[in-house]
């Protein structure tokens, strides 16, 4: 049996902000990356979020983040490694609150935005966001890029470091995302993004941007949901992988 | 065996900048009323804290409050019930956590300042804060003022709601603490002030603003950290209930 | 020549979460009420709604707010008068740098959300954000309810202070708006609304709930930005004052 | 007649929480650099330290910051430089608008913490800064580290670069700050420290951490404040520039 999970960032509004067509992504993914209130989602946010995936069935996860709303999480910010396992392992506890209130728990941590992107290469923030997982209790899996430091830096302290692939995302030859400053570095495709998910969850394989065959190891595929066309499409991603047999299920 | 709980607020330094004597405090106190992150307390504090309590074998409690870091929690913010309820589950999951990898629990909550003063009378934020500690799992004490209506809507949801002195505080002979604004509100001899604890602690009664004696159910003491003198206040009640043959040990 | 003020709320963005139909409204009005940062509004979103302002010929005034983002400045917030006065010349302060970078100034202020509902009885926090527009200079007009505490706080301090009418609330006989929790609060039919607002314009009547007419002292319009059909609403109300001749035009 | 500008960061406190002893160093210096909301701040304390620069006729200027609470500014945000030209010039704002309630205006600007370190070598944030600077009119002069970035990019814009030197930190041959890891970075001694001014503000050399001598291009003197000793080492320095005959006087 083939199984791939689907995770998407989920709970992203704040206050009287919305952001994404959560109840529309509940519908097709396995795994929800709920924010914990540091770069998007206070805690009725949260705390809908969390009634929403257990109703959904939807695995919960904590999308913790470097602390700037003003900037959603989406710059880099030097705080030292301490600074930051604590401010990660804050998050986690709020979200873990939040959702026992629910009938859940946490199962899985994905970094977001910025934090995401420096622990590709960043080591003392890899290290640090290990440390809060590890603090925490119960060995969470991290949800991260494959090759990245951080997955490393998870694997040695002994977590579970879960990759994952783009639904919407161009590879280059050495399955690496293309960057967005060049040409299919995005999808806009739904039926074209739908196939090489397909394909990806069967055989591990996509057509890298210069056409050749790219081996990407993925345990699960993010589907974006704050854009336009993004429910759509990872609906009909979810639908595909079901058409094919695939069954859509959490890693956690 | 006469015992006698001492609490005091910890961990309100934010950021650079500090605040109170924390560690001459933890020296004197058998609780912590631990700053989770809305009035003061940032995620590193808040570790810091925790650990200094479980080194001065202090229990911690969780100090909720309003979301109002610029104004410290000592302003009333007329939030939804529901939100003031999310909010206090968030901070208790925060500093749970962060509690947890220190190697202690949250054992109790004390809410803090306007939250405080407001659920004395607020019968819809003294929900909320009773529905949070009954969300957040494990039914933990409440540390409250007598006669508030935060103390019976605690004890109503089957809560254990503990009532606390002020040291450094007058009462009347109703038995409720001497207004701000009135003469004999605020003790500064500590003298004064550990010969009334004593006697509060061996036989529950104090001397009120008139002269008279008044009976207080109290299971905690009350004593600063953030004002001048306060740290060696704190110490010579903690000595006086010492010398006096009174157990100073946490309620939870 | 009958001459009346349309007002709306913009600028209302934050960060990476979007607000309203500003580039609508900016088509229809003559006075945008822009945030200043304490309830919504970046400094780049404010930034922008000032360039867009100056592009549209429309009025910039400052819509002034409790600090409140979690809240959207919706929540009473029981700060010192001092307090206030500070927060509400800071954020004069800062949205006059922005404006004139733009080309414009602050022409007006306008208390947002909880602040404006407040100051309608609160005689400290009206007479506060009167002592900040007088320390900001220029005396700017204030925009008020009629009838309101503030207004006449305003008036006693030798400023000016509009009244302003809302295009779709209800009113009663006694020329107050209609409560939320009552029939007839909140007005769908953009053609009545219209045809209300020109009759205002014009004569400065309206049909109470109660079928009776009513006079309004009223000098600008407020319609609203930020729910469903509010665009076409204030596109209509704009449209059918043209119409009838009335020209729109900023108080200030 | 030899003059020196004295600068100090000033009004850094943040609601509750104090910071350095401003009245003291108001006793020393000639140019005080108002934190403006973003690392530290707050309205009221911005007014009050406008109210004391007033009294004490000491020159107020904008010390702008990264938005980093938190922090206190002192960790690089990777902010977009219109993000930062935003948050710039929404600072300088909103402590105008303080300071003219206070009877004085702004009248330099000086990055602060993170953001000054940042410009030393980072173009487009220097740039950033110098945009805000000029948007917000009046061409106001910037307070720089010698030889940076920052400083050739204020010149190249037509603003007045002001050069400062510290006065408790050592330098190298090449006339830069010893880093704070080597030994000689920071100096303690109130007595050498004063000699050191002294002869900066007479001849413009300062002897190095090897013993040669160093030629140092200042026009203002920056002494800490807000840690243990600093303003009885700033009324040092500043009793002995008097001494020596030099005015204390602002650069601007």
């Amino acid at each position: 049996m083939t199984v791939m999970d689907l995770n998407s960032d989920m709970g992203e509004s704040f206050g009287a902000w919305g952001m994404g067509d959560d109840a529309a992504i509940f519908r097709s993914v396995s795994s929800a990356n709920v924010a914990c209130g540091f770069h998007a989602g206070d805690p009725s946010v949260m705390a809908q979020t969390c009634r929403d995936a257990v109703a959904a069935g939807v695995t919960v996860g904590a999308h913790v983040a470097y602390r700037d709303l003003a900037g959603f999480g989406r710059r880099f910010l030097d705080c030292s490694p301490t600074e930051l396992a604590d401010d990660v392992l804050y998050q986690m506890g709020a979200l873990e609150a939040v959702a026992r209130a629910a009938g859940t728990t946490v199962r899985y941590v994905k970094p977001h935005g910025a934090l995401y992107n420096t622990i590709v290469h960043h080591e003392a923030h890899a290290q640090a966001v290990v440390d809060a997982v590890k603090a925490f209790g119960g060995d969470l899996p991290l949800l991260l890029l494959p090759g990245s430091v951080a997955l490393r830096t998870a694997e040695k302290a002994g977590l579970r470091a879960v990759p994952e692939a783009f639904a919407d995302r161009g590879y280059t030859p050495e399955a690496t995302l293309v960057s967005r400053r060049d040409p299919g570095a995005v999808l806009h495709d739904a039926a074209q993004v739908t196939e090489r998910m397909v394909r990806l969850a069967e055989d591990g394989t996509l057509t890298a941007v210069d056409g050749s065959t790219v081996r990407i190891h993925a345990e699960s595929i993010c589907v974006h949901g704050d854009t336009p066309g993004a429910a759509a499409m990872a609906a009909e991603v979810r639908a595909g992988l079901d058409r094919a047999g695939i069954t859509v299920r959490s890693f956690a």
